[in-house]
């Protein structure tokens, strides 16, 4: 028995029909229909409180999402439970676009015209050309590693930063406290992708954006809680930061009034950059189950430790 | 003796500059200080009037830009001179991230969520894959043919429609008025790129805008007066249209309070889309001259005909 949940009742009926489409084998049931007793294996992203203590055989978790800091803080959560993650599914080359945009709409001055036609002005700003540019990437995960790849391609200066070493093609890599200052010294957009730990919650505060080049861009499609929210305002406030493209909130929905909304120069998207695209995601877990099935490691396994 | 000239006096001497450093064993002068009487070449854009007819002693022109229907519909062009256009020059790419930024906001919903935002609503959108948008590209000369092929490898479904029969790998390639009606019967984005000739004068009126898709987009980075600006408006207002990018007008500067400037739904750019680039320019147009002073054909002639 594979219990399968969101809290949306339509999308697990979406999902339900996928996967017993893809695995007529197995049994998969929402929460009001299955047996919480005999399940095995859950499916799930937004689990009820509580109900984590109430399934006794289960195997492992299957989150529906790459990003899975809220469910390692749940109290009900077993501390030897095996945990999976999406890897991808879609999502890379979602984020991919949603960078890509923020990214080619920063070197063609796009903000900048929009300001322009608000005040109906006609003048025209010099071009800028992709190797003017020099993007730099937090987090070089499955996901900011394609993001990164795919910016270099399309011409521009790629640096990347994460917790450890990585190589990449035609990206400039760094690591650690001092590889973080160089990559925001030298990032005229800054993307960040880093999931929410306790290593990468507040990274971002004022302090170390103030080491962007007057005039950066940032994009934050990592988490909110990277970000102090207010130290971005005021270096928006103060010109120092030329735009921002946000995601992602300290709080969400991001409450009502608050200044992000209505700033000019911030562009806010209700968490959309990479959202978990069903039939990717059903693939993926069907093929982590047939690798269980089979006495073989499955892929994208929660290192508790790291957050990820 | 060559003549190098620009409305902008400083973009002159930079012009000169890189003409000199490029062919040292000509002789680059502007018009000030040049001698009409013996000029062999005119390298420029936007010439005074009357000047066309001081220069006896005219082997060819060579246009600083792409479109050159300003240039042909001027009375003072002898009939016989021939006439050399830039081809690409860093056209192509930069039209290629032109509309990209919108194909790109299209698919991803930035505009829906711009409106999201400036309402203060916070509201998922379904995803839309690069495969869900049909993308037709009005013009598949050398530019809008790089544009075509660039988008394709974005994923989208590519259709492009020109005067006569192309092809061009994953690109769907019509022609004719039946071929143009249903280009725009299939086009979720619609991006012209054509040049301003007889032919393509008013080309995008009401009707055949009305053919488009409901809820579709318009880029027109080719010409203003290949497009009904009234109609569109209708269109727009009427919900037909979704948005519109617009880089070119009936009349430039777009006049002060135009209903275009304030549109919530468009967005105008100054003629930025594609700017000739002073470097690529420069090689182009010696590269040509060397061509014609070793008595070849150069590249770019213009077909007075066909008006590009």
């Amino acid at each position: 028995m594979i219990l399968v949940h969101t809290p949306n009742p339509k999308e697990v009926a979406a999902y339900l029909d996928l996967f017993r489409a893809e695995m007529p084998e197995q049994t998969f049931a929402s929460l009001e229909y299955g047996d919480c007793a005999e399940a095995q294996y859950l499916i799930a992203w937004g689990l009820p409180d509580g109900l984590l203590g109430r399934l006794p055989k289960l195997r492992a978790l299957f989150a529906l999402g790459a990003g899975v800091d809220k469910l390692l803080s749940r109290p009900d959560l077993p501390a030897s439970l095996p945990i999976y993650r999406l890897l991808d599914g879609g999502m890379a080359s979602q984020m991919t676009e949603y960078i890509r945009y923020g990214v080619l709409g920063y070197q063609r001055n796009m903000d900048i015209y929009r300001r322009q036609q608000a005040a109906g002005q006609w003048r025209m700003l010099a071009p800028r050309l992709p190797e003017d540019i020099r993007v730099g990437i937090l987090g070089l995960g499955e996901i900011g590693s394609a993001v990164a790849k795919a910016l270099a391609k399309d011409g521009y200066r790629v640096s990347g930063w994460s917790r450890g070493p990585k190589h990449i093609h035609h990206v400039h890599s760094l690591h650690g406290e001092a590889g973080l200052e160089k990559l925001l010294e030298n990032s005229d957009v800054l993307a960040c992708v880093l999931p929410s730990t306790p290593q990468t919650r507040g990274l971002l505060n004022g302090e170390r954006l103030s080491l962007m080049p007057a005039g950066a861009m940032l994009i934050n499609a990592g988490r909110g809680d990277l970000l102090d929210q207010d130290a971005l305002l005021a270096l928006l406030n103060n010109g120092h930061i030329r735009c921002a493209q946000l995601d992602v909130f300290a709080e969400e929905p991001l409450p009502h009034g608050h200044p992000l909304w209505s700033h000019p120069s911030v562009a806010v998207t209700p968490h959309i950059a990479a959202i978990t695209l069903r039939r990717q995601a059903v693939e993926q877990i069907a093929a982590n189950l047939r690798k269980l099935a089979a006495g073989q490691a499955a892929d994208g396994r929660v290192e508790r430790g790291n957050g990820y």
